[in-house]
């Protein structure tokens, strides 16, 4: 499975990445548990301190590791792993150790204990920064504290799910100036 | 510009439009005042009640008629209207009648005042659902209350902003079955 090469991004910018909202791989761990589960509901919600609000269903184990540690990792992966995604999606870190099911190659973070996906396209280290709806919604909106983003290729193919296991793939790249 | 014909869409299964977060025309109306303004940080927040949070900036026109109507209107535009979305996005409804600069057509909501763009693919009628979040974040969770949705073409092309001018457009779609 392709490795990518990282740098540092900087996370006022990562918009540039989330904003089309592709589908994401969440990384979690407390003590000497870890999970990845698959995330399509997520928006931006500030540049700076660089916010993203995301649901993570109470049912899911990751909701218990991040209730716990307050910490997690969105993981950006490309159209070749689109299989492993959805597989991801359809499975239970109770039942498995989905990184060695799906053999994802992981690395540790610089802020957080979550592990980063080296096989994803870029890595956002992330700490809780607000709780305040997670009782109602199970949203959570976390502080992006670090961003890791390869340079090659500069336009990665994301996959955008829409339900029943239909997705559209992120299509050409435009750039629209402002009039005037 | 082109008017699309829509019909009745069940409201559980807007994540099929809106989960892949398309950059939107939000319209609002409150007495004889209307705007629309261009948004991009939204989320799918629950199927039943259909829920979607999203940010309006503090700054807008329509967060005032937002706040004093309680209602809005997502409306869904494609491609062929990337630089009237553009230019909506960079102006302000204090300064000008956008409806009228841009030539937008507009219906009357069923469960809303605020209008709907027939030059749009499709059109989701909101009402304020929860304002928890305003005062914090200008976060808004809104219910969908009726969806209007065009059947040709089955798979529109949209938009989706990354920041600084660039958009990434909707490619192909995929259908990826769970395993076994």
């Amino acid at each position: 499975m392709k490795k990518y090469k990282k740098v540092n991004y900087p996370i006022e910018d990562v918009r540039h990445y989330l904003e089309p909202s592709p589908t994401v791989l969440l990384t979690s761990a407390f003590k000497e548990e870890r999970n990845v589960m698959t995330l399509g509901w997520y928006t931006i919600m500030e540049f700076v301190p660089s916010l993203i609000g995301c649901m993570i269903s109470g049912g899911n184990h990751s909701f218990e590791l991040i209730r716990k540690s307050n910490e997690c990792v969105i993981n950006l992966p490309t159209l070749e792993l689109s299989k492993t995604v959805v597989s991801i999606g359809n499975c239970s870190g109770t039942e498995i150790d989905k990184f060695e099911e799906f053999n994802l190659n992981t690395a540790e973070g610089e802020m957080v204990n979550a592990p980063l996906l080296v096989n994803c396209y870029a890595n956002f280290e992330c700490r809780l920064y607000d709780c305040k709806l997670v009782n109602d919604y199970n949203f959570f909106i976390f502080e992006i504290v670090k961003a890791h983003v390869a340079k090659v290729p500069k336009y990665p193919k994301t996959i955008h799910y829409r339900g029943n296991s239909h997705f559209v793939q992120s299509g050409k790249n435009i750039i629209i100036p402002s009039a005037k």
